[in-house]
């Protein structure tokens, strides 16, 4: 029987033109993040299991990670996410590194998920951290950060949202406002986590349930924190909380730097157990497209659980799949031209005549593909065409010995005669012109 | 128990100054493969395990796979080469796609192999391959491509050396010249695959082993063809052999393209079991490490797997580490700059105020790193040169309200005040002058 040409499900083939698409989205992160300090780093895949015991959530622990045994009895796991890998690599050179540590990753990472719209189970994601700076200036460079590769793509302010919210504040509110147990107050951040995609009933009977044994009314109090749109409908008990001073300064310090369209949202949890302060996430405010695009928050316990020193740590994490999604649908996305300027059609057994013409044209820094089947020229000219290349290079007995090729344009049907030198000139212009 | 800092065994981390330097050899492969018309595609680092079943080695799958059953029960492994990933793409568009086909890729590859030097668990291999040329000027063109990489970096043709020999001709030898069974034959291409790490004795006592119930004599007449160190070394009744004559058409075409170096070795096998005619080696000629770099053949059958009309293929792996021990050992690698062009020094409470200048530099195409801890000058210098960076922009209240900021090179130890107009040309100038 045949093999499948279908890849694991979940999971990505990139065609060139697809991947052509990655490269130009993660260059501009790239270049984005260098602007700001960023150091690019990398990890294996593979990581040992243990690594995620701790402050993972248990969900993407026990149910979504693809874990394994190695050859040599070793627990391990595909990464799911890249926050444990690079504390411990900070830690391992905890005392050489250079702070502010500014780090930066385009990690592939994966979890055993039903896959389903804007959520597969393999991505490439962003992540972006900064070590060693306990005030929130850090928050506002991250989150300013975020905000430029939005609009290095072009994205306007109206197009997204970023919220914020405060984990201090929350545990307060869980703990000591409402004086949860600390496994209720545990449980309730993953229910509210996943709020908005349970109905109202549902909600409060699963907040029931969790606070059986509470006060009377403990739901509906709570409710009445996250139902508060503003920090001046928070119940007045509340407003002083330092956490939600720090918020508001946050905010203050964006506003200030340009970054306008940032909110508070008391809702917002984030998956992770290991945020210790302010989480954020970046929403896209398309009604079709109504989710969160980018998150993070500050993790200042992670580096310490490596036996080094803590180390203070703001970072977010920003998927492929979630961003491609966001840059289709505000129609971000430019088309991209490719990577090969000239096609290059050989007339008659002259292939090994034209080498030194292909070879000098590649040393001016073109990307010439040659036709090798000896096959008719309009056969040839056809099959540039269906690759998607505009330019035709045709090389015949004549034409080496002249030193005059003929460049054919498919997208106007012009041809001319023109020395090496000149198809570079001419070709590098409307390299540029595509730009 | 503090967690352990270390990455799992046989893998790698790449703190920053390690990824920059994958970051530039792979921008060289690219922009190499690139002038060949080659476009990069990529796929899911999961693959189903059937993939590798009928025509990678029996020792990889069988005793090097990371193998594993997912949580839906399909076995899978992390995939350990990408030339079965590549012809499943190119069968599932078998119709559309247009030939001849030219595409690379730089996947991460794994096998579960005890590490030793020039051999990890994992490594990014460049991966080459064209689609649908029977002539051997498909072989020609891919050898070309990889000398012109090599070439790319500086290395001179003494550095290496691309062995060459025709899995036609081998089979020929064993089968028809020898006499060997199906078996005996497939067995003795893996021991010959080994015979330059065995000495003479053990290569001849498992040759042995393979030929009992052959012809006295058939080891001995074996080992008069693979001692022949050139075709006319050869026993005269294989000199006329076609697979020779296509061997020797190649390396003339090489030859009259200007890639010299090339040789015949009849003992050049490549562990896949999916070559079907000439197949070639890049050698490193250094005597410290005397080893192949990169490796390839024609492998015509494998497409035709997936159900599809066959399609003749040639291709090439080309590894990251032992393309990095290469470059070391030749001392072919360059220092390479930090990409952030500046560190800020902020000096006193004007961060908030410095904002408008740095996002000015940054908006100039400058990478700029911000000491946002509020130390002291000396403090913040100091990190900057920790960090291995050139230039501080400092900025105080002064600088803010006369728009003339201090530039300090740490190299020199000048300092001058600038425009962010001026520190941008300065910046640039010096960034080119780098390269």
């Amino acid at each position: 029987m045949a093999l499948s040409t279908q890849p694991y499900k979940g999971a990505r083939d990139f065609y060139p033109e697809d991947k052509r698409l990655q490269k130009y989205i993660f260059g501009k992160l790239r270049s984005v993040v260098e602007q700001f300090g960023y150091e690019e780093y990398d990890a294996p895949i593979i990581e040992p299991l243990e690594l995620y015991l701790t402050k993972t959530s248990e969900e993407i622990v026990n149910e979504q990670t693809y874990a394994f045994e190695d050859r040599g009895g070793r627990q391990v796991v595909i990464r799911p996410e890249m926050t444990p890998t690079v504390s411990r690599m900070v830690a391992a050179r905890r005392q050489e590194l250079a702070y502010p540590l500014r780090w930066y990753s385009i990690p592939n990472l994966w979890r055993y998920e039903r896959p389903q719209h804007g959520r597969l189970r393999e991505h490439w994601q962003l992540n972006v951290d900064i070590f060693g700076v306990e005030d929130i200036v850090a928050e506002q460079e991250i989150i300013m950060l975020a905000d430029a590769i939005f609009k290095s793509f072009g994205a306007k302010p109206d197009m997204y949202t970023i919220k914020l919210n405060s984990r201090k504040f929350i545990n307060y509110v869980l703990g000591d406002y409402l004086s949860l147990k600390p496994e209720q107050a545990a449980k309730m951040c993953r229910l509210i986590d996943h709020m908005h995609r349970l109905d109202r009933a549902d909600f409060t009977s699963q907040a029931d349930a969790i606070c059986v044994g509470s006060k009377a009314g403990t739901v509906e109090k709570m409710l009445s924190v996250l139902d508060a749109g503003s920090f001046d409908s928070l119940p007045p008990a509340l407003r002083d909380h330092p956490g939600l001073a720090e918020l508001q300064k946050t905010m203050s310090l964006l506003h200030e730097a340009g970054v306008t369209n940032v909110v508070f949202d008391v809702t917002l949890m984030r998956g992770f157990d290991y945020y210790t302060d302010l989480v954020f996430e970046l929403f896209d405010t398309h009604p079709d497209n109504n989710r969160a695009i980018m998150g993070g928050g500050r993790y200042d316990g992670l580096v310490a659980l490596f036996g080094v020193e803590p180390l203070p740590t703001v970072g977010f994490g920003l998927g492929d799949v979630t961003l491609t999604d966001f840059l289709k649908i505000h129609e971000l996305l430019p088309k991209l031209p490719a990577e090969t300027d000239l096609y290059v059609a050989v007339v008659g057994d002259v292939l090994q005549l034209a080498q030194k013409a292909i070879a000098e044209l590649r040393s001016k820094r073109l990307n010439l593909s040659v036709d090798l089947t000896g096959r008719k020229l309009d056969k040839q000219l056809s099959m540039a065409d269906k690759k998607g290349l505009r330019y035709v290079l045709i090389i015949g007995q004549q034409e080496i010995s002249t030193g005059q090729f003929t460049l054919k344009d498919l997208q106007t049907g012009k041809e001319a005669k023109l020395t090496l030198d000149q198809i570079a000139e001419e070709i590098t212009k409307s390299r540029h012109s595509e730009l």
